[in-house]
């Protein structure tokens, strides 16, 4: 085991004392589960992750896939990574039982990945990426597309993609030009140019299935008009056996900062004007589909994010126990040096560290609840609105942990100094990698836009509202116990903030119009994304400080670190909406007014 | 030229606007220079950057020097790029005309080396660091050390190195165990081993010289028996001429984030017991002496934050400028793509770039002038001002540049999405580059105790009220002016903060003892920091105000930017240290108070 990819103690804490995971084992969907399946799937992730993943995290770094005549060529320990992943069920983790999956809760599934991802991001996007494939299949493609494909994206002879981005067209999907040409016998004839599309090509599994965004021929401009394709790599027969090879062609390999050990590719589709695509669903309802799974995808951002960060806290925080230099202030510099934790400042970086990365992991468990409240939740009622909160929280989930995970491992990198910067400690790889993140899946830009411009005010403001109401609920609960009590008043202070400031802000959309309001919108999401991760600190405050009154010592320890991180966030990190709500309410013009001469 | 590097009209503003440094050739050192003698010096450096060190920015990062049979191998366009700049004369441009240098003002010779930083921090780290060796033996050599080693450091022939940092110690400079034991001619031999020295080894030129800290035999222990000493690659004869090796040698090669191009090596002295050391000034006094220099390095670290910041803003500039993607949340989707820098999020991003950079570059020029007034100034009191009030804002010229250069450069990135975060553009490394900045020289945890520990008290507080004089003074000034008062209201309110905040910590000082005072001695240097280039910022924008009535169209608008760069950083940067003096005040003890076995 690799005790430096998550604290087992903390997943535990999440997963059982703060979030109640057992409990989905009542639902019959997970009624074969037990506490002791979830963690025999958490372990075994945890080993194979250690085990394959973890050793060539930086040999993949430092070889990237190679382009040899017209194939993508990785790594062997990537091919045996994937097997490994494959064959312990990881693909169909979620899955029914009747199709080979495990059935597992998204939940404990995320937690699982959230390992891979600890281990090396790289090689754990390819399944990431088929995971996200098979999701759009199962949840939108026909019987037939389900019996031809699915099995293989299962069991791993197949790896999947989403073909979104194209060159001249970035994060406007509305734009896109890629071409699906309707043919006599209901498939598609598919030309366009995607760029960007990670494990778009690689010489790891037999088949690749890219799910593909087009305009159907006459279809309308803009969103309106994208259907979804399945385009494979080759074509197959009904049981999806690889045959001919479907003119899809990989133009290049694009050379990234991180992430190297993942394929970016520039494709070809129809050079040859003989790519087929088969549609998925109804024509135009492309981008609504891909919407659907982008709560879940976006999830899996976080906790690749979240990830990243963590391990580089465990990391710095190792170094930073065995590494002495220096003197406390106190010494006036006699006696033997210390390590380095006993420093000050070095304890602020680690403790911002850790409110990052377990506040993090935190947040994207939370959302995974919520993603299996949504579709297991026994009345309809809890169902609408799981999705409701879960609708507002993604954009936050997937930009939160982003930009905080990118700081954490700066942090990790800072901790640990020249050797920090040096290749050989994986710090800062970590960042490189984790610096696509605030990019891919629609930028933290994109994300503030979703959540200002659109999930605030979705179905009257039900996610907001809910989110209210169970920030109460936790503030009250805080407030019964010795030790969080005292957050809770910060929270409450907070709550008082973000309610009166999304207030303004919706009546100044009526009002002005979205323009001013929306031209801060990112300056909003920060502020939400500190509320919410907020709240998520209080409540682990809470629990901790209930759990510290029978804990043995080792616990106690481990609950008094909750209590100070949380005290760290609540009192560093959260005040600073203070001066977010000011920007925001004043609907400050300063960047919305520069002129583009002026820069 | 490569206008990608700064923009000539910012910087003839910062130069000769803001901080009048055509006023300098008054003095009796500079009074053979004019202004057009320095626009050349600045023009010559700009065609030097463009042509030898920006075209193997990337060549050099993708090609580290690599060690081979105890040698290391640089590409060969770092070898021509250090000859142009040594022929040039920039190896001497403040140096005495009699020893063949320029004799430019600091200030000058700064702003001539910003542009090859932002042009290839890594080539130009070589002559940076030979400048700082060629200051040191000006300062403290002996006339027959000067005669011997000086002119082959100015001309080129040698280059010089800083060997301080050591592999058990790092930071913590007094745990040195580098020895030197005295010997019957008056030279030393040399034993000890020292990491992560930069140009340490190389194959640019005949020789280096290293300026090596050590312990003579029988010293105290701690940095109060440090003792500086000239200690050559080859020996030589008085005129300097390389001979016999010197029992330096090369143990290895450090593999960095960015930097890539200059070498970080481990070097072994006196492996044979035969390396030869020649003692600089008086012993135990290194440390001492190193200081003295440190000022002016630290300004050198700064200039290369500002300065990455700078290219850094330029390139997301052009890219946003040029790049179509979207349409205004007006449009509601309709109409033709628009150029990213239309979008308001898009403009944070660049508007924060150019606070940071230009507001970096501001402070480092600043600085600068303190350096020049330090030394040149025609009255003693205003010498000693100067110096007073550089030696307080040294650790923030060194720390926020690095801070904020570093978030500049993520924001570009960010500008300019999947782009960014490929090798194919060059921000990402960038800010790899970057990344160095917060550790080298101090790491800003170091810096962090250096203003607050130190500098703060220093001289009965001279450096911090003559910086609350010149604060008050440039206040008064902007109320004059029609678009500068009310950015001044800002920065009076801060003041008012800032002086409450310090008083406060400095009794807590005297009453508590430095524990818990210095234990958020970073969150002081961050707000020392933001205060200080909020101050510029405002001077910035007075002079801007001021020139706006009588400017024409493309001045106007460069002015229009500079005020409203201003109104950014005083009304989104700066308010934030309301909430960093509340921290500070309350003698917040979240981070002291963490246990070590609460992580």
């Amino acid at each position: 085991m690799n005790d430096l990819l998550i604290n087992p103690r903390d997943l535990r804490f999440q997963l059982y004392e703060l979030l109640n995971v057992e409990l989905l084992t009542q639902r019959e969907r997970f009624a074969e589960h037990s506490r002791d399946t979830f963690d025999a799937a958490l372990e075994t992730a945890g080993q194979i992750a250690a085990e394959q993943f973890a050793p060539h995290n930086r040999k993949g770094d430092e070889n990237e896939p190679v382009f040899r005549d017209g194939v993508a060529e990785t790594i062997p320990e990537t091919k045996a990574a994937w097997r490994a992943f494959a064959e312990a069920g990881f693909l169909a983790a979620h899955h029914d039982a009747e199709a080979g999956g495990m059935q597992l809760p998204t939940t404990i599934q995320q937690a699982c990945q959230g390992h891979f991802y600890a281990a090396n991001v790289a090689s754990a996007a390819y399944p990431m990426l088929t995971i996200a494939a098979g999701n759009l299949l199962k949840a939108h493609g026909s019987a037939e597309q389900q019996a031809q494909w699915l099995p293989r994206l299962l069991d791993g002879r197949s790896a999947g993609t989403m073909a979104l981005t194209e060159p001249h067209a970035g994060s406007s999907l509305g734009d896109l030009r890629t071409k699906a040409i309707p043919q006599a016998d209901g498939s598609y004839r598919i030309v366009g140019n995607k760029i960007y599309i990670s494990g778009g090509e690689q010489d790891i599994t037999d088949n690749i299935v890219h799910m593909v965004i087009a305009r159907i021929e006459g279809a309308p401009a803009g969103v309106k008009g994208i259907s979804l394709f399945i385009v494979p790599k080759y074509r197959s027969d009904a049981n999806g056996e690889p045959g001919e090879h479907n003119d899809v062609t990989l133009a290049g390999l694009l050379h990234k900062m991180g992430y190297r050990g993942t394929t970016s590719t520039v494709l070809s589709f129809g050079d040859n004007g003989d790519c087929h695509g088969y549609l998925v669903g109804e024509p135009n309802k492309g981008l609504t589909y891909m919407f659907h799974m982008m709560n879940e995808a976006r999830i899996g951002v976080g906790v690749g994010a979240a990830m990243l960060a963590y391990t580089g806290y465990l990391h710095s925080l190792d170094f930073a126990r065995q590494r002495p230099q220096g003197r406390p202030v106190t010494a006036k510099g006699s006696g033997s040096q210390v390590p380095i934790i006993q420093h000050p400042d070095v304890r602020r970086m680690l403790l911002a560290q850790k409110a990052y990365a377990e506040g993090a992991l935190a947040l994207c468990l939370y959302a995974s609840t919520l993603f299996d409240d949504s579709t297991t939740a026994p009345s309809a009622d809890d169902r609408g609105h799981a999705q409701e909160l879960l609708d507002l929280l993604t954009p936050i989930v997937k930009s939160w942990t982003a930009e905080y995970g990118c700081k954490a491992n700066d942090l990790a990198i800072q901790v640990l100094g020249g050797s920090g910067y040096t290749r050989d400690y994986p710090v800062e790889q970590f960042y490189r990698d984790n610096r696509l993140n605030p990019i891919h899946e629609g930028t933290n830009g994109i994300q503030a836009l979703d959540l200002l411009g659109r999930k605030m005010a979705q179905n009257n403001g039900a996610g907001f509202k809910a989110l209210l109401e169970r920030v109460r609920g936790s503030i009250a609960d805080a407030r019964e116990t010795d030790l969080a009590a005292p957050l809770a008043v910060d929270l409450e202070h907070a709550l008082a903030t973000v309610e009166r400031t999304a207030g303004e802000l919706m009546t100044a959309m009526g009002k002005q119009g979205p323009e001013p309001v929306l031209a801060n919108a990112w300056v909003y999401l920060d502020l939400m994304g500190r509320f919410v991760v907020g709240w998520l600190w209080l409540r682990q405050a809470t629990v901790a400080a209930r759990a510290l009154h029978h804990a043995d010592t080792a616990d106690a320890a481990f609950y008094r670190g909750k209590l100070q991180a949380a005290q760290y966030y609540l009192r560093w990190e959260l005040p600073q909406i203070e001066h977010h709500s000011r920007l925001l309410t004043g609907l400050d013009d300063t960047c919305l007014a520069m002129a583009e001469d002026w820069f």
